[in-house]
């Protein structure tokens, strides 16, 4: 049976440091196309204009960005996403987008809530390494001091990646993934060291995309069906696919990866709203 | 091929102890927004006011309590509570609620069926030993009336945490769980010295949480999908995520737990519904 | 690779005989309170009348008993079971229903077809050993004669069991479930011996439960998507999670049963359905 | 890693011959009952009157005979069965009925697309060692030549059982399966010597069957979601039940069939559907 | 643990270049044949008029071709396919079916997006072989400028089938797939080396269907749920069914290969979609 690694043992302390930022709301609905043709040129203009004010204003909440996307296939027709400073701006966000007269004519299929989020796998382990070269006990309130300062002093330095603006790249990949917990293959019983190097060489493979890719990832363990999220934000397309088809090939994709299901869009500023639903993608 | 410990053998009894005591039902809800937009203004006002008031009565029920909350994604938009002494009276709140003219509006999209549950692994290994010690054979009527006596005897003592307040924390998270019956893996199959030994752990993580988080965990085999349900109460949703995080690393989550879907959300007064289909969240 | 035990070898002939009895239908249903409300009480009450008269009439068929259940959750509001000495009954129960006008207000959401089963392990084994020592060849005319004669005395002994009545007591628990056909455990790979084994410490669980819940046990292979089916009936719901909880522990149940959905009610005399509909729960 | 049989190896080459005979279609719907009932006595006959005339057409097509079935349980009201000697023919009946005014109350659910198959492993061993045993080279003219002429002369002695009457047993029973593919018991990674003989074995069961039960084997592999198709006609439903629980003990069901749904009904004459819709089953 | 090749290992690098072209979205709809009977013939004939107009436009699209295919089973009643030079033409596309009036009649029920895809196994592993030699390390300028010029080079060559003709094939047979990344077998865990001789294999059997079969592989990673689709046309659907049965036992497919829904159809015309909604479908 695989062990699980103690505090103590070679393989330290199990759990690594997390940095937690902006709430996040995803949101995806299909259209009601049938319900909306019946209705006048002039109803469409009215719904579509009160739907464009209300999207610009989430698009600069003061407790953080909204983001609209034209969405491809049939799971979404359109996607929104909402960043905050509070959990609760969330709800507020769906109650505002719920009472909109657009939503008549929307049905949310989708949604995903988390929470931006920093893994702290390198400064957890040298963290630990130093600790336990000192002796101080895990739990004891000098390691927890010890834990604390660090996150303190990592969320201060990390504050614009935890309260990330929202990319202008015109695409959207959206994913929502788990690490994989399977009899054999258990992401969650492999001593920390090595989840390190596996993520290291990871993170390795996304830096080389980082002129042509923006990535923002977010947990939701205990907030919705899935351990993390994934949006990717790019300007050509094609870079989702072949950054994603690289990284499958690295040990941490490859064996301990599962995924769940895809959204691809396309950005819309809200107030252009109106020329999507004429046929027309904003440029 | 693994052996399922026996009585008389080194791994004594295999079914720790339960103790049972309120019976519960989770209810959630999507929210039929086009049609209530249809509504006016003073037919809205009415209904909520007829809904509050019967949430009302139901949160101070005889029985038991209940509770509303508004939920984020898709998955609900409310879920209430109702945690009764008599497992009919879950009926009871199931036909009220139904009865309300407010269900018009509501789409039930999940359930949970459900009973609190205090496992008694430490207790049950105690007893098991010192009845073996003793020579006593199970299912003899001195096994039974000891293992009775031990029941009655805890029952009383756990009675408020068999029959629980609702936590008056801001949020809840609630989701269910089995315990993995892999091919290679599988939790019953295990002997109950090594289960007993995994809870324990697992119930240490639990316990450095205690102050800012409240559990309630109920069982559901014989009632519904899954083997048990957990709620968890808070005044900081972020605290969900990180206990739940760092759980998972127990040898008993990371191996043993399979996970169902997430609910998350904020609660709601049932004299205030009015507010949150305003648009707020009240305070 | 596991090998199948084959006649003549040690593991003698692989699968046990069975006794079929009663067809069996379960129907549940979710239903439609929003239409159901734009009823005036009057309509209400004629629909229901028709229903109750209907319903008690199924309940005292010439052919078989049938049941209603107001059932917890979101899974079903109803469930209806129809016990029938003749397979076409079923269908005609189910035409009954459907052209009820109560049907309009229900949603079909599960149904489970099958056929009363006893499992003859202990008998099968005995028959064939017994056979295998007077060297009878399976599957010739001798052989066949045999197994023809234990099942037809079978059959008479266990009619009671094979055609019941429905328990009268308060509370119903359904479920259906498989054996395991996994890549390393699995159950129709196991010799018969090895099989009969495990049925029978499971049956010794189940007998020390004798006096409080009755069981019926229906196969419903080549009838519906599952193996078997198993109705629970006691006058305490706790019970259910009691038993089932303590047989996940038997070698057959921890390594070898796999569980589809659970459905957990109350019954309620088709003569009171008008009850249940004024929210009351009819003793 | 489990090695593929390759050509020229003792295991000779993998991939056994099949015939190909008449298209294969079934659909399964749910009936609208509600709408239904909302139809005058009148308007349902002339529905009725239509739609029977139409299926009896269909039962006598040409191309090949369509059979109507009244099925238990919720998954399908009815269900239709067309085999057709073009595959065209499919789309045209699917075409007919779906233009019948009896369509506006038929909900589709599932249906299954697929070409009545004859899998010849006995045959294809015996051709395949006799062209090693003469040194043909797999895909040489000559190769390619004994094929053809093995299939065509196959293909002709099998007729009546590539293009077969519907039988006129009052019972049916379909459901699709798969060979499992799985990452220890991978049936597509067998010797083809190892197939041949668990589906001789396989065999052996069902022609003791051969009286009561008549099977037909349809492929899906490029049509539908699962690899094949089985409808089984009976007088008595409890023999299917019978007979796929003795299969299930099979070396080949019992590791390599994974099973989707099951369907069972009961032939209706598509003239006498009138009666049906009166709540009798038309003998 | 399976080893992920590494560079400057015998295992060389893991990644095989792969080649894009043409934007693809497949789109699956039902049809609402009881709304649509409800319309006048005046008023089907115009909306099918303005939707074959539509369709002929879409078809001989500047940008790329569009199909229209009548498909077979409850699926989808038709499948639209689009390929398109420029991604943001796919959306246009879709809006332009939304907008039709005849969508008032389709639900869709699925859809696929994905970009035409060729793998270059061989010539990555030629490629990398031969940098590899020169001692050039992976990921500086030379590496870098050489894959770029491969990449180049091939685009060029292999313009026609990046950017292909929908073939007039009169069978359409679709299906999405993934490749396995089980615990134990794991093709993105395989040497490249290993999975360019499986593919190299599996290409075998598909070059003898060269003449009957054309294929287009497009990759979705990144973009939908599963990581490729295939598309399939020929003039006799019965290939199908011979070409993937065959493929079934190649080592890549049998081990490696896990698939979706397979949608079968049959190619209509943009200017005879009339005759489809007749029953008629065109030659």
């Amino acid at each position: 049976m695989a062990t699980i690694p103690k505090v103590g043992s070679e393989n330290l302390y199990a759990v690594p440091l997390t940095l937690e930022g902006a709430s996040v709301l995803h949101q995806m609905f299909r259209f009601r196309w049938p319900e909306w043709r019946k209705l006048s040129a002039g109803e469409q203009r009215e719904i579509l204009a009160e739907a464009g004010a209300a999207l610009e204003k989430l698009e600069q909440h003061v407790s953080g960005q909204s983001a609209l996307f034209s969405m491809l296939g049939h799971k979404a027709e359109l996607m929104l996403v909402h960043f905050r400073n509070e959990f609760d701006h969330l709800k507020h966000a769906e109650l505002d987008i719920a009472r909109l007269r657009l939503n008549d004519y929307l049905e949310q299929t989708h949604s995903f809530v988390s929470v931006v989020e920093l893994g702290l796998y390198e400064s957890s382990l040298k963290l630990y390494r130093s600790l336990q070269e000192k002796g101080v006990e895990p739990h004891t309130p000098e390691w927890d001091n010890a834990v604390k300062d660090t996150v303190r002093r990592q969320t201060e330095a990390m504050r614009p990646r935890l309260f990330p603006q929202i990319p202008p790249a015109r695409y959207v990949c959206f994913y929502p993934m788990d690490r994989r917990r399977g009899e054999e293959k258990n992401w969650y019983s492999l001593p920390i060291e090595e989840r390190q190097r596996q993520m290291e060489e990871h993170g390795m493979v996304g830096r080389r995309y980082a002129g042509t890719v923006k990535q923002i990832i977010s947990g939701s363990i205990g907030f919705d069906d899935w351990e993390w999220g994934v949006d990717l934000f790019a300007d050509d397309p094609v870079i989702f696919k072949k950054l994603i088809y690289e990284m499958r090939f690295d040990e941490v994709s490859a064996v301990y990866a599962l995924f769940g299901q895809f959204f691809v869009g396309v950005r819309v500023p809200g107030g252009k709203i109106e020329e999507l639903f004429k046929g027309q993608l904003p440029e």
